[in-house]
């Protein structure tokens, strides 16, 4: 299917594929596995292009728009250096609450002035279902950067084309999700995201950190065989993805309950020695010591590798909506 | 005219038009009206080009320092993708009250110092003349994006353009110009501009915040015909373009005063039933609640493609002072 | 040497200097006179590029980090100029303290995620070591923009380069540096390189406000002749290199002091009536009343000559790390 799907867009710049030129990338839940096999294809292709030749013109003239309402530097960066790859260039708005495009002018309205400008719009926003109506507002493309608790779709799918590359696969792989997953956006994401996979699924939290029901449901409807735990040790060694997220300490009441748990949460050369020889750990960044710097030259650690991966995938979803993939 | 000059001019980078090459652009009152048509004409390949390819290498090579000394999102976006569609890059400055370029800097040593890096300077900066000092000090173009109480030349070129590529024409419209006519920076420039064309002129705004006299009589001595009123509905049906401003709740000494006449300039799709059906109405944006956003899919809501034809101004007027048209 | 080495590595991009390829700059001593000869002979290429052509694609398709911790819009803009006039691009981070990517994340971490988007980093921080910190963490090439009290090296090259632009040597000059070289990290920096040179150097400052021990003792080892005073009389007539730089208020316990001395230090007209015709007065800016805006005309005056200079040795450092030269 992938390799069809490969032999089917090049050269690239011939096919529009109608699922993607000119649509909106909102939420990880418009896609169904097609989709995704699709994106990681390109993905992938832009993998090998960048480690041959670094850069090439697929979107030469293209220009992006960066509107970053809140600041994320790692993603916003990562867009950057994705349409630079490609050719292309940005118009960089940071802080728009400061700026005066945004003197009490209306989200809408701010769209649809970037979108006389430029090509598209990736969109950083605060409040839940922004992007949406920014998409709304917009003939252009319009990609959801994260709008506060809502999405952050190409994160969650740079995580999928994580596994993908780490593995070669994600069907059969044992996941392993550990630190707080009641808040974790990321992780939540990823969930619904395997779905389409056969895979099986760990959850590995303090008891007041669990994972939602509503999406244990959402993940059992599918057929995915889960299990919770508040012990590392029990699922590590069937372990071939360790997702890892950062434990807060203000999400405890109590400071003392923290202290209890935060150790058996930090991953060290020590945890590793108890796992697969062929295992990815990743990890969203930034991470404030939920795994030691002495697991950074470990071949599993892939958390910087899964930063490279995230340009690949913005790289491909770019030059998909852009209908030049 | 219009038609020659194109002609003359083709193909780009063959000729280097001595009004404009390596000058700087201060004010709108440095053109006549050859000026203006050489820019629009300019500015309407643009249109065309980006129309039909999108970006174009006319400024490869060329880098453009963004000087904004406060901050102006439009505008600076504008600049950035106008430079990027010719080709050409950017060196972005924001916010240089807390940067180090401007530690007791004078802004004559930060200019210097930009266009020992940069092919020119587009500057916005709060003092009034600041764009003239600056000017004096390079050897390199000065684009005035904004002096403060001075002047923002490119808004008012982008202006006059919408309304030549709206209607095709200047002479013989009717313009009506809406709200704060007495402390609008865009209008008194648009009035200026449009003394050098066969056009009528409406005032439609509160006693209290009509067009200042010195203007009115500038404009007259133009032989411009001018007419002063509170009441749109007196001039609507002979407008062709209707120039919407803010009315800001400030300028009223008693607020009650405010709530009295705010509701009479706010353009609705009521308020245009009474009007043309080939009609133009712009604002220079942002717009807080002065036009409803139910006009916005009405053909004749002209205040993005407004937005758009700004980018193509800006595109000719690089072009043209970089020596490429 | 020179003529032979600008022969060796053209043209552009045929051949990779092992002494620069994938290399970091950290430090002006990490350089030996032969090196510091192929980055001026490189800078000289770009310095006559850019007069003719402006910008050419040696760099093209690379991507540069400017991973600024503290504002430096002078040196930030330089760089985004230089690698822009190669061609390449740039994803700009500033006032990283206050970005995500910072949120408790150690300088290691940011600086690998930048390096798996981009070519290489430049970093200014303002911690003594911080250049070096990242330099090992970081597999591609990272340049020191300035890390706090420690080293600016691409400073020391730029105003060492200046000297050879407008006097055609170093060899045989009299240098002599102006102002507070007790704090100056640009004087201290500069007198180091110079000891690779035949140079004579002279100090003019205040007594508080000296030269430090340990680097005159450290130049003297060197066998270069040096002479300080308090009167820059004393010296003028013979100086070739007249490197000024900002006496601070704020090093003065006693503010009458401060005003008793500061007057013999502002170079205007006058002063330089008692010099060479064929000097260079140098300065590393902003400047804050140091030297006189009369001066400016004079062709002695090299500072802005200077600035410029500085983009040809960062286009020649980023063409000689990325492999291009």
């Amino acid at each position: 299917m992938t390799t069809r799907r490969i032999t089917e867009h090049l050269p690239f710049g011939e096919k529009r594929d109608p699922r993607f030129f000119g649509q909106d990338i909102l939420s990880v839940s418009q896609f169904d596995r097609d989709d995704l096999e699709t994106i990681f294809a390109v993905a992938h292709e832009m993998y090998g292009i960048v480690e041959r030749i670094g850069s090439f013109d697929l979107l030469k003239g293209k220009i992006l728009t960066n509107l970053f309402y809140e600041p994320s530097t790692r993603t916003s960066s990562s867009f950057v250096a994705a349409i630079e790859r490609l050719g292309g260039s940005v118009v960089q708005i940071n802080n728009v609450t400061y700026s005066s495009v945004s003197k009490g002018e209306t989200l809408e309205d701010t769209v649809r002035t970037m979108e006389s400008y430029t090509d598209a719009i990736v969109l950083r926003h605060p409040e839940k279902g922004s992007a949406a109506r920014a998409a709304a507002a917009a003939a252009k493309p319009v990609i959801n950067a994260g709008d506060g608790p809502g999405e952050h779709p190409t994160q969650a799918l740079l995580d999928a084309y994580t596994i993908r590359e780490e593995m070669g696969t994600m069907d059969g792989l044992t996941v392993t999700m550990l630190g707080d997953l009641k808040y974790g956006r990321t992780v939540h994401s990823l969930a619904k995201l395997l779905t389409m996979y056969d895979v099986k699924i760990n959850y590995v939290s303090p008891d007041i950190l669990e994972m939602p029901e509503s999406l244990v449901a959402e993940v059992d409807a599918a057929g995915i065989e889960q299990h919770a735990t508040a012990d590392l040790d029990e699922v590590l060694a069937a372990t071939d993805i360790l997702y890892v997220t950062r434990i807060q300490k203000e999400r405890f009441e109590d400071p003392s309950e923290y202290d209890l748990v935060k150790d058996s949460y930090v991953i060290t050369p020590e945890t590793l020695s108890g796992a697969k020889e062929r295992m990815a750990v990743m990890h969203p960044l930034p991470r404030v010591g939920e795994i030691s710097t002495d697991v950074d030259s470990d071949p599993r650690a892939a958390y910087f590798r899964q930063m490279e991966y995230g340009m690949y995938v913005r790289m491909a979803l770019l030059a998909l909506v852009l209908g030049r993939a």
